[in-house]
């Protein structure tokens, strides 16, 4: 369920009087519980050293996660580094479309991404707003902006294409 | 003023819920009329062969304008060029940001542009939502969606970083 | 075949020691007639208002073409247009990859271009040299750097991923 | 002093015949013992964990390091991970600039950077092959080639953006 934190997001607004995309109705999205089991099994790297990255909401063609701001993510100064930043963008994206595309389209792999570090991020938790601009069965493109808990003003921002191989069955 | 499609556009409810950026306030951004009038000035180029560029409309932080789709922009099919869109989102930020910074932001430069080309356009006009991620004094990033005429799905996205040459005075 | 000019360029020499990639035989590689004669064919409005872009060579994994500066690339001060540099390293690209695949993969679209501009290129010609990083049945990236006439340093470089779409036959 | 390995290192004959920069001598060029010694003086980060990467050489406008493959950078089927190659992109970069501008580069921040996964690499250490496009005092851009020890074809590609603080003196 979607509660109300979610109504208030960015994400969800985003395209608000354009008709959704009707390849995917909201009952088909997996639920962050779904997300996070299947996380665990296919990704435990995600969570090595300590629980990292949370799925905070799923919604139509969109995604939240937080990066739980851990010591080996900073850069002296205490502020977020440029990889963690990249690897949120990135996992915040994939989950965006396998959350739609169910379980076969994990497998889904980045072919292509392009990251804009926009400003330094203060010590502290990362969120990312992710939106899919396109989701075809064989590709799908993104975007991931990233915000420093409590700020206005977004800390990076990226685009990702992502192949989606053909299902095994 | 804002009229009431301003008001339905996606650029706008980007982000309703953040405060926005303080600093430019709204009342001097420059009007449409003063954004146009610059253009023919410095950059009589666009309208070269018949005004295929108009600028709808300008917001915080955001730009909305519209490609006329002309005989020259078009491929073999009927489809809006790609060089045609890559101008469009070119133009578009461009104009968002010197919109906010004055006329001695005229200057500024692309750096980087990274497109991405979602869907095939149909013949008809190109609408550029444009929006700013991040503007400084020297460097300014922009966003921008594409979209055909009445469509719900973008044709294009693109993310642009413009250096801003040091005032001349 | 090709000339002294081509054994001088940086293109061929980008990775001398390494073993050529099996899957293109340098003989099934189109010539340069064999392009310029699909490109009239399919995509006249390269030439629209005048021939503008020629090919100048290919070669395993490469190909140059030149833009021969006309009036309407031209921004004011006289250097060439950000479009018109988006559209030599575009075009550059796409002509590496169905010279290699043939014309079968003249269909190839465009999914994703990232472009840099590094200095303002004088009055004059622009060379592009494309070089195929992945060509795959249904995909390929290639990266672009573009010259002035004479010039060491690069004015422009950009990378492109292209889609193939699957034979008609 | 550069070895045999490095004459026959792609990155050095990427411009064979064209009249190198003059903005730095090699004789100003840090040596990798140069370099390293920085590295661990302000980013011992990257060899939280044991020892990771590896400054090979460095030349005029170009670097070579390698990504030593420890467990962690790898994904389920023994592939080393999309944020490891970021990284080694990144840095390979930044090494490349400031070994030409000096300690007072350290500083240089990534404000873009576009990348493309070209294969899957396999387990066993990358390589990066790293050419500044651009070295300017405020901005420098440069690209970086991955290759997987012994291979022909890139694993990845990336171009990026860094913007060079004014000195603090």
């Amino acid at each position: 369920m979607l509660g109300a934190s979610w109504r208030m997001s960015p994400v969800r607004t985003l395209f608000p009087v354009r008709p959704m995309s009707k390849a995917v109705p909201s009952e088909h999205i997996l639920t962050v519980a779904e997300i996070e089991k299947l996380l665990e099994e296919v990704f435990p790297q995600l969570h090595h050293g300590g629980r990292t990255v949370m799925v905070e909401e799923v919604g139509p063609m969109s995604a939240r996660l937080r990066l739980i701001a851990h010591e080996r993510h900073l850069r002296p100064g205490g502020t977020v580094s440029g990889p963690a930043m990249f690897t949120l963008a990135d996992v915040g994206i994939w989950v965006a479309i396998f959350s739609h595309l169910g379980p076969e389209a994990l497998d889904a792999v980045t072919m292509n991404l392009n990251i804009n570090f926009l400003r330094k991020p203060p010590h502290g938790d990362v969120l990312v707003e992710c939106r899919l601009l396109k989701l075809g069965k064989r590709l799908a493109v993104g975007q991931a902006t990233l915000f420093s808990q409590g700020a206005a003003e977004p800390v990076a921002h990226a685009v990702g294409t992502y192949s989606i191989p053909a299902s095994r069955k």
